[in-house]
């Protein structure tokens, strides 16, 4: 396997590829030069990636969804079989088709939008419809560190350092799975809870304001700003753990609530996600194998392929 | 659509069928007298089943594992693409077998051990240990009506009527969602709760007793005894709810803890393990679209084929 883009997500790849005896990281590939990089493995230049075309089977896409992915994801598809994790909901429609066009014209396959959401929640959204088919889905999600709330508290006034975590609405979770099928506002699901480090002489009480009134990030929510001091944040909000839960509440003939839930609890986000894309890289192989191509999503893999294990043995075991 | 085998399941893959628009119920094959079948279907003699063949794509197989199944899947593997419950764990494997060479054979497609355990657990099972190689998975099954312990219940002496519940232990539950990765014994994961009506001049004390030491089935547990009337039974205890959880708990590279939980919550056991086939059926005629032929089981389905919905919506809608 190979790595293109070495942020967050390349690392926690390099250290999930190191959980899979059956798998083997040849190189990581960036355009920064190869000092900058802190990885284990070989670094190379994002050039020299046609020459390793007969080396790696799968190339692990680990640049953003905004600027990386459209551009790396139509490059890297000529050379290699992809994986990534595009998670622009919008525009999923659109970097498919763009992606599937190139893969199946160099007859590569590239699986695309995997990790946790997208990824295993729509996952566990489609197979919430379709075996309780008369019936809601609700998402939630948290507790869990938001980076693009976080940067919009550091955009205050006043504010050297923040944290924000989202949380589920505790009353609203409680009546989902009362099985009343509630309708929400996608505010009343959702609480958000800050961690605010002030700036020497700025005003709490005029921080919190602005803090609680700014427009669709905190505005409609149930909001609590705490302030702590600079040691207290490096202490205790330098991780990224997140989360959350999808659940299907649905009725049966005669009436009966039926409930799935699904849940993840992760004390670090990046390192989680990076554990799925590698688990789907088994499947691109092996759907590699049976001379797949184009783009294709979760919903497109046998679960078993995830499995470096073979069917005989998954039925044994796991069945 | 057909089903084969009319109690409990049958009607429920009917009850399931009419929730879903893309679906048709052409009939109910039994051994039985048709008078006897209560159905708003057609009902048939197991001896028309061939005449059948080109006006169903999919039969329900709904015997028991025990002894309908090992003989009707074989038998109507023949001329049907077929899905079935088979949830005998230990003999999963020679149940492949033997149903796999038949379809084969015959250029059939049979889906077996699906329902939701085995079925949604054993799916989970597998994302879990896959997207998490490095942790345990856990199993909890309840609350839940358990047929098997009731029916120990009703053959005590003394006993006039009896259900039995197992629990999921707070305490076991409460010490995989730390994520300490403890080891279980069987008997520490589950306790037993069971609802008891006296034959009149029975002796309470004695049942409870009897019961408690049971081997096996309540002497390794922790298991609690309630006498209650036979009008609180059958005001309270004619359902079958029934429900469970798979945990995975695992650690990524830098020890952070990672834990993935799934939970079912069902009114009605039957209904719902119905409604999953019924789900299961559709990925059966997909894939018999593609010209697969054989045994396969939940892990060889791309989630994508159990929605009536087309990649492209699915894509839009879900991921």
């Amino acid at each position: 396997m190979g790595i293109v883009g070495y942020g967050n997500l390349g690392k926690g790849v390099e250290n999930a590829i190191a959980q899979n005896p059956d798998m083997e990281l040849t190189g990581v590939f960036s355009r920064r030069p190869a000092n900058q990089i802190k990885s284990a493995a070989k670094v190379y230049s994002m050039k020299e990636l046609p020459e390793f075309q007969e080396k790696i089977d799968v190339m692990m896409l680990c640049g953003g969804s905004a600027k990386d992915l459209p551009i790396q994801s139509v490059e890297v598809a000529q050379y290699f079989n992809t994986v990534d994790s595009f998670d622009n909901h919008a525009k999923i429609p659109e970097y498919f088709k763009a992606v599937d066009k190139i893969a199946k014209q160099h007859k590569k396959i590239s699986l695309i939008s995997t990790g946790w959401d997208p990824g295993l929640f729509s996952m566990l959204r489609l197979l919430g419809e379709t075996v309780l088919p008369e019936g809601k889905t609700y998402s939630f999600w948290g507790k869990g560190l938001s980076q693009g709330h976080s940067d919009a508290l550091r955009r205050v006034a006043g504010v050297k350092m923040a944290a924000q975590y989202t949380l589920p609405n505790e009353e609203a979770l409680a009546n989902v799975r009362k099985g009343e099928q509630p309708e929400f506002k996608a505010s009343a699901m959702h609480n958000r809870l800050c961690f605010v480090v002030l700036e020497k002489d700025a005003n709490a009480e005029k921080v919190a304001k602005t803090i609680k009134n700014m427009p669709d990030y905190f505005a409609p929510y149930e909001t609590e700003v705490r302030f702590i001091t600079e040691q207290e944040f490096i202490a205790d909000h330098q991780k990224m753990p997140h989360g959350g839960k999808v659940l299907r509440s649905g009725t049966s003939k005669d009436n009966d609530h039926q409930r799935l839930e699904f849940s993840l609890e992760l004390e670090s986000n990046p390192a989680f996600t990076s554990s799925v894309l590698v688990a789907f890289a088994r499947a691109v192989f092996k759907l590699s194998q049976v001379n797949k191509t184009g783009a294709v999503t979760p919903f497109d893999v046998p679960l078993g392929f995830l499995s470096p294990k073979s069917g005989k043995e998954l039925r044994k075991e796991l069945l």
